[in-house]
């Protein structure tokens, strides 16, 4: 493989190609724009030579020709900047402070709105039976331990990176994978949905005037999230250390402080008592509101897996790193969460439509109004606009990976001008803005669609671990695969638990991923079939062809355009035909006599037609009057109009077009596009007709 | 000319052109859809020759090919019917009694909201302002006995039909008839878009729970209107018949009822004497106020030139047929606008928001809720809609020809499957819908712009006359001049006027219609430019093409599709030469090795980009390293992907089509595509490749 010597060019210009003339030098005045073929520049501006003989193109030469090209060209850059090489991507190796900056922001951000959608669940059967909330949280924290003990060891069975989607692969087969990538797809993009709309919650309880623009901001930060990655963001980790630390660090100062004052100051009005006569709590609260309570708040535990899709992100020794910051990261989270919803219930908040209840206790520990109060909203709501942001790299890379596997459009898979994936960017960024739009930006009704996709994903991945360590038996695989089963199993508990208690939402989603199966493996399908037909034995020789060519030119009259039409046929074949459909005879007769004089042995066709219609006489003209040996290929040329300015489509009208689409797809048929219109016109032109 | 004899074959079935293989007959199984050459019928289905040795196509020769190409065309025809032969358009002559119902629902129409306009803009004055109603009234009725007599003249000077545009064309010159033109069509844009209003507006008078539909009801009319013009109606004298004579019969019987009420029972409550010491009311009503009231109310004129504009539609003798309908019409409108006005003056109606004057007149004279009233109603709403229609036959025939003309996009000039200029109807419908929506649905904020137009083409097509009359004397020249001198005059003045006391909407048409002049202009500039730049001396003769060709073949990898196109190059030229754009030298290596086993011969060109845009390298790569010589036509070979299904679209990407598109307008490059995917496989298509 050469070295690529393009950007810091060690060998000198090379010398032209020898089949090309040898260019005139140091003449810059000529303008590409009009596409002349004269060059009057040195190639080795453009290409230079590997040394196994092929070319390689400089970055002069992914210049866009042609000035609106150009223009749209210098435009793309100054919104996204200018184009990278592939070789430009960055792999930088995380420490652990930043690692747990960029993976954690999705996980710890849940905090923020975990407590609330218990606290919502239990409110239905009076604010007395919110009493349970912190239960419930401890209940999900023990999930969570669980969850990331079983995660850490992710990292050491698959140091290279595995997600839910790779690790289902590897070992459940080609099924399961794609139920974990669907669910993973749907976990991104609901990550979005929802960290974005509970972040507009952080800021309009701040700032209630700004509630009537709740959706607008919403799709506001989508879009911006949507240009920063078009414009390809980096993974770095100090944009990223400062939102996360500062949430962090003021979370868990509002836990400290709220219950320090709690147990030392006796503050707080906790949730009231049952009062005498009125029927037990623990009446009301049945179990089924119980489990419902779990399902919501377990919408903690999302964003748990980043850090072991991310495993060769970390230093050296990679597992180990990963495994630490996975535990940290789950130890903060567990202790914000549990935190909250503690300092929540010692104060007795109860869930309210316009203030989220993160905000309430941030309201109540620092007081309203206070600078710590919109200090730690600001910060809340950066966090989870991290966390969304986050969806926005995992999201396109998971649809490239799918893309390479042939189960996603092959789109997905290209890279733009800054290097990222801008189909799979754009397509989250859509459904994500739809899916926000459509639930009018209200993070409770987007959570029950969310905690499916993500405990599928869970199931599925420590499954696969379960199934990994049966068959590659390193030291301490007994323990190992204990701790993934123990995972796969109250995962899929809490997969269960969610779809029956969330029902009827957590049932589309049920319905979507199955659904998202089986569209997946219908491209795989398509593309299969697609690749069987183009498939070629390698061993095959080609010779030369032994094909005649027959011209066809449609003639709507005689023109300039029309004449280098069967000029250029009549350098491609001996013979030529033309034809000429028309409504009225009599023009037709003095065409035909022209014709004769101007363009003597080139046979022309009349063909009369009755309605106004031109394709369809033409394409059966084709099978019936004019059909295809088997030995012969029929070009039929059609003159391609150039537009020279944007109103020019508007003026002329597109019949050669239409022909040309019509005649997509026939057997043995080849269309040539002869252009006419924006080409620079000369006297020496005309002459060369000939 | 050949006489068509395409629908009553009256010659046998002709046999095959000598240059096609004799086919098979009977054998009708073979699938047309799969687009197989070898046809098994008798060509003589599809085609006959004429005497001239042309080719005349028959109907099946018009039937689509490819399924969904079939559906659609069958979808349409089951919308708009089957497609009409130029030579099935109805030529019907009119007798004066259907000519009179044709041509006059817009200008009698104008009665059902003419006298409102009169009386919106004396109330401003105050209730007792309104007694001068009615000397407005028959201050626009002299207007128009001066204008209908002036436009009698024009059957006389061209009885082959005259609009404004024709008449300012030949006797003013271009700008004038250009100006006329824009004139007539803001004024037919503008008849749709007031007329419907207006027949929306008797429909909620009558049942005003439909208020709330206003704008829906004017845009279900209009799409009603325009599906129907694109279906083709027939200016058949039966349908336009039945509710213009309605309409008018029941307006007379409203109006006849009303004045004898009046008179013999000394019934109504006219507008109210000026309160003794109160100012007077010929203080608060000043000159300008008067003259507002008028040029509001002359809108009762618009509509009047339909009779001239259609006079070689009558009956021999033509011209005195016209100005006798003309007349007749006339009359009619007068009697009822004047009428209306009286009855309205005598029981003292005043405008109001929800009921339309003229239905309030109606409620008095029939009743409240009398069927009476109803009838009067629907048939007004009737009228309307009729007089809407008319503008829907007349703006497509102008922009037609305007576009004949070269002063209009070609599109304009083309008629559709039903004979029926569809991109003038789509427009037409479209701005007037827009208008409708734009204005609420409210008729009298629609009406300021609407008299502009129609005074302007008025005051242009009588000053046509005077210079026609002046050039051509014929007998009884002077009078005729005379007439059309006065009729110019006075409608000039009225556009004055019009102009001034309608500012500033009337103000907005008056740059409307210059801006139209000048686009119109540029189109022809254009259209005159590209003709000069198409344009061949008919007496050159051009002998065989002396261009060698070159081809190149973009090769993305060796497919099937590749080797195809690569072969088909092989048989148009020597000098064939394939194109590798990689970001993967490793790769470009390998395919070196197979393509040069497998393709002896064909020089294989490997370009290294460090991006991942391909399009930009190769057009540097055809300018820089492979410039055509002067002598040489580039033939750049694309596979073309045939789409098999609709989603075919999103899983194969169009890198080719990118190439294709970058390529047009290129100096001497011709573009030709070579079809894959959708084509028909066998195995003799594999060995026939070579």
């Amino acid at each position: 493989m050469p070295e690529p010597t393009d950007q810091h060019p060690a060998t000198p210009p090379t010398e032209p190609h020898p089949g090309g003339p040898a260019p005139a030098r140091g003449l810059r005045g000529q303008k590409l724009g009009d596409r002349r073929v004269r060059v009057e520049r040195p190639q080795s501006q453009y290409f230079r030579y590997t040394p196994s003989g092929a070319l390689q193109a400089r970055p002069k030469a992914h210049e866009e020709l042609g000035t609106p090209r150009r223009i749209a060209a210098d435009l793309r850059h100054v919104l996204f900047g200018r184009p990278l090489a592939s070789a430009e991507e960055i792999g930088e190796r995380l420490s652990k402070k930043k690692a747990l900056a960029i993976f954690s922001s999705d996980a710890i951000s849940s905090s923020a709105y975990a407590t609330e959608e218990i606290l919502r669940v239990l409110v239905v059967a009076g604010a007395t039976a919110l009493v349970f909330s912190l239960e419930v949280a401890i209940a999900i924290a023990i999930l969570l331990a669980v969850v990331s003990t079983s995660y850490r060891q992710i990292g050491y069975a698959y140091p290279n990176g595995g997600g839910a989607y790779a690790v289902a692969k590897e070992n459940l087969g080609r099924f399961a994978s794609l139920a974990a990538g669907g669910a993973l797809l749907v976990d991104y993009i609901l990550t979005v949905a929802v960290s974005t709309s509970s972040a507009v919650a952080q800021i309009t309880s701040a700032l209630p005037e700004l509630l009537a623009w709740t959706v607008p901001m919403g799709v506001l930060f989508i879009v911006i999230m949507t240009l920063g990655n078009l414009r390809g963001i980096r993974e770095s980790g100090n944009i990223f250390a400062a939102p996360t630390y500062l949430f962090v660090g003021s979370a868990l100062l509002m836990v400290g402080l709220g219950t320090f004052r709690v147990v030392f100051e006796g503050a707080g009005a906790p949730y009231p008592d049952p009062v005498p006569g009125a029927p037990d709590p623990l009446q009301a609260v049945t179990i089924l509101l119980v489990l419902r309570a779990f399902a919501s708040g377990s919408v903690a535990l999302t964003g748990v897996e980043a850090v072991a899709n991310g495993v060769p992100a970390f230093k050296p020794p990679e597992p180990r790193n990963a495994a630490t910051t996975l535990t940290v990261m789950a130890i903060l989270l567990a202790v914000l969460f549990v935190g909250i919803t503690y300092v929540a219930g010692a104060y007795g908040i109860v869930p309210s439509e316009d203030v989220t209840v993160v905000a309430e206790v941030a309201g109540t520990v620092f007081g309203e109004d206070s600078l710590g109060f919109y200090l730690f909203q600001t910060f809340t709501a950066l966090i989870l606009i991290l966390a969304a942001n986050t969806s926005f790299n995992a999201f396109p890379r998971l649809a490239a990976l799918l893309a390479e596997d042939n189960f996603f459009p092959r789109r997905f898979a290209y890279r733009g001008d800054r290097l990222a994936y801008t189909a799979g960017i754009i397509v989250l960024a859509t459904i994500a803005a739809l899916l926000l739009v459509g639930f009018g930006g209200d993070t409770h009704a987007l959570i029950p669609l969310y905690s499916v996709g993500v405990f599928m994903a869970f199931t599925l991945s420590q499954t696969g671990l379960v199934r990994h360590w049966l068959r590659d038996r390193v030291k301490g695989w007994r323990w190992r695969l204990g701790i993934n089963a123990v995972g796969a199993t109250m995962t899929a508990i809490v997969l269960v638990v969610v779809l029956i208690t969330k029902a009827p939402a957590s049932l589309l989603v049920a319905i979507i991923i199955p659904a998202m199966v089986a569209i997946m493996w219908f491209i795989h399908h398509e593309y299969e079939t697609a690749a069987k037909e183009l498939h070629l034995d390698r061993s095959r020789v080609f010779g030369k062809s032994e094909k005649r060519t027959r011209v066809i030119v449609p003639v709507p009259t005689i023109s300039r355009a029309v004449v280098r039409s069967v000029q250029f046929g009549r350098a491609l074949s001996e013979d030529v035909r033309a034809v000429h459909i028309t409504i009225d005879a009599a023009s037709a007769e003095q065409l035909r006599k022209d014709w004769e004089h101007m363009l003597p042995g080139v046979p022309l066709v009349i063909i009369e037609t009755p309605y106004r219609s031109l394709v369809t006489p033409f394409l059966h003209y084709l099978d019936v009057m004019a059909p295809t040996p088997p030995d012969t290929i029929t070009v039929v040329v059609l003159p391609e109009y150039v537009p020279r300015h944007w109103w020019d489509r508007f003026l002329h009208n597109q019949k050669a077009e239409q022909i040309g689409e019509a005649l997509v797809g026939r057997h043995n048929t080849v269309v040539a596009a002869v252009p006419y219109g924006a080409e620079r016109k000369s006297a020496a032109e005309t002459r060369d007709m000939g």
